[in-house]
């Protein structure tokens, strides 16, 4: 399917993301399957095995026969359309993987909210005691990430950070800030919270007039702009993506800020010399946890033994590779780490962990905005890709609002300093002064 | 020595803690061994290696013969007194717990502030990039914290918390909390610091009237019923010390409590039963790493799958026995854990970590102001028991300062709640909103 194909990948409003049929209730047109168990396909038996082990989602399920399958416990939040045979089998062996290629390729439609759809989803799977199945197992094995060497990381940063510029100032609003933004209250737009972000990042490190920063991992340059903008520091930021980097340098000469900032198309691990502060906003995920204690050494040899330090990535709450779908079709080699992995970043150089803030739901309501802002630009994206690019980029987008909102994913903001330093805040309190 | 002998042991001023001689200025009289290293005694060269093994700290040694043995680096900051050959080779094979006792009997005795002297020394240890010797590992297994089985904690919290609550009274405040205070400026008093504290976890726990609090760890009960008080919350707060309960239990009445907070003389292992908070203050220093995940499954069931809790524990920047004095003569079975190790406590249930604070000068500042009142209320200690036990725990406080200042420990206060819930703050103004 590479048309834009509007029949099948619209949605009826831009925020839901469903496809486009009508939408009826879905409850009032279900016949569970076990109301007649014995006139059950092995298709449809095999399916409710497979939800079962899931922990049951309150789904219903369509195939291509018409026949209706839903584990019958609760009243369905969507129904899932399946095309054909080969779909099942495909999703029967390996579920996370084959579903969201499925629903890119249209072989499965959802009628109803594709992020409530998902939420149901990773309640149902989040609140299942069960251990993976050994296929999961050996499944997660073959789709480990990505090894994350100095070359590894480069074809992982190109295969996402690549695509376009173009592409991704259709919905990321202003700022171009591609990570979590802060979002003084909920009502807050999406310009203004990634300002606060910023912001309040600032804070947390403190920033002086005249004082040196590094940043590791500096997206299309949006922080290390204002922070010299706003805080008058240095910044030497670096990034492995060519095309963010063309994009940041053009960017602060446009606005003046070339003396201040200097953007250095390299990898972390060549970052040398001392600053006043570290930061590495959304670069984490993609550093590999075999990675961590070299990221803490570049930050403890960037700080010494003054100077403040901050790392903000999504995480989870126990440790656990990131959905392999999304690893494998958008994020290359990305993991989440959960906090007490993060520590081995910290804990071998003795770095002191001052400040550690969960802003899970700020990225869950940073995601809605950028979803809106990308169902509103489809027919653009549509022109400059394809449907299956639309729906496959739809999927990720609302499945991770999915993963904020149930807890799958956190998002944290550690700040710390040298072990020794007792050039620490007295308290927060100065984050939230007006 | 078990008269109150003043002449040895009360200070020159109540906050230095030195001993009672007069302090001249150390750098005036220092005759480096190193100006005549020919005639240097087989004693001092012992010594000589053992302060090189522990980072080279800046004081001069004086021994039995008048000998003065320093590593000539830098201007020592005090001046400390061998009394004979024995007290010398004790340290040289057990540094850490030898030189502990030899101070609280009075075989040493340092001319200079207590406090920088310790402080220099953990600098010194800390800036060291040594390994511990053999004999230093050895030692350690020797000196392993002792078992919190169910009987262990039992005789562990007896050995502190038992001591005597007259004691106690003579230098913790009226509070009579015996854990970090939160001092919103550094002059705030040490009372007004303990009820900051409580008023900080109350507020991140977000407690409303009418709601349902667990403690595990409740010392003399005062910040169960600051709960009650102030935020109209039923409380049942544990607790193994026998001393602590009576008195927790006679001031709920006093004060017209009782009906709300329950205190429980038993272990956190027998909490039961589903509460809107779980609060632990203090406690965890005192569990041990192997019950961590036994700790986690008590908060994980006391608040199901809501609920907000918080627990407040000494800690390291990175996994490291305590100080084996202080875990031989002051806290038997304690142990300090990393945010790392902290973190078996949360993984295992997807307990989900929403803030960590680090709080380790207000320890610092809490302990300064302990010091100065425990050495105005010397001279009844030393009537309480005896001038040894006054310079134990004058060398235990003394050293918690240094141990604060140099970040050889910290304070961490972990928010958490359930991986699913999503009641939590949207951001942390809310603590700073007076």
């Amino acid at each position: 399917m590479n048309a834009c194909d509007k029949t099948l990948a619209s949605g009826p409003g831009h925020t839901t993301g469903a496809d486009d049929r009508p939408v009826t209730p879905v409850s009032d047109s279900v016949a569970p399957a076990s109301a007649n168990p014995g006139g059950r396909s092995v298709e449809a038996r095999l399916l409710l095995r497979l939800l079962a082990r899931q922990g049951a989602p309150p789904l219903e399920f369509v195939l291509w026969t018409g026949e209706r399958v839903s584990t019958g416990a609760t009243e369905p939040v969507a129904r899932v359309s399946i095309a054909d045979r080969a779909t099942l089998l495909g999703i029967l062996v390996d579920p996370q993987v084959r579903f969201g290629d499925a629903y890119s390729d249209g072989r499965i439609t959802i009628e109803g909210d594709l992020v409530r759809m998902l939420e149901a989803v990773y309640r149902a799977s989040l609140g299942s005691p069960r251990q993976p199945s050994t296929l999961r197992r050996v499944l997660d094995l073959l789709h480990r990430p990505r090894i994350n060497s100095l070359a590894g990381s480069r074809d992982n940063i190109h295969h996402h950070y690549d695509i376009g510029n173009a592409f991704y100032s259709l919905w990321l609003g202003n700022t171009m800030a591609y990570t979590c933004a802060y979002y003084p209250t909920p009502s807050a737009t999406l310009d203004e919270a990634q300002m606060a972000k910023m912001h309040h990042v600032c804070r947390k490190l403190r920033l002086n007039a005249g004082e040196s920063v590094v940043e590791a991992g500096c997206g299309w340059g949006t922080l290390a702009l204002h922070m010299a903008r706003h805080y008058g520091v240095r910044v030497r930021a670096f990034n492995i993506s060519h095309e963010q980097i063309v994009y940041a340098r053009e960017r602060a000469k446009r606005e003046g800020l070339a003396s201040l900032v200097e953007y250095v198309e390299d990898d972390y691990r060549s970052i040398s010399g001392r600053y006043d502060a570290f930061v590495s906003i959304g670069m984490l995920e993609h550093v590999g946890p075999d990675n961590y204690p070299t990221l803490g050494r570049v930050a403890h040899q960037s700080l010494g033994s003054r100077g403040r330090g901050l790392i903000h990535s999504i995480g989870c709450n126990l440790p656990r590779p990131l959905n392999p779908w999304i690893e494998k079709r958008i994020f290359p080699g990305a993991y989440p780490p959960s906090l007490g992995e993060m520590m081995r970043i910290f804990e071998p150089w003795g770095l002191s962990v001052l400040d550690v803030e969960n802003l899970r739901l700020h990225y869950a309501q940073t995601l809605r905005h950028w979803l809106d802002l990308y169902e509103a630009a489809r027919d653009r994206v549509c022109e400059m890709f394809d449907e299956r690019f639309v729906r496959m980029w739809r999927l990720y987008l609302s499945g991770s609002i999915a993963a904020f909102t149930t807890g799958s994913l956190q998002l944290f903001q550690v700040l710390f300093a040298p072990h020794d330093s007792n050039d620490v805040a007295w308290t927060r309190e100065h984050l939230y002064s007006r």
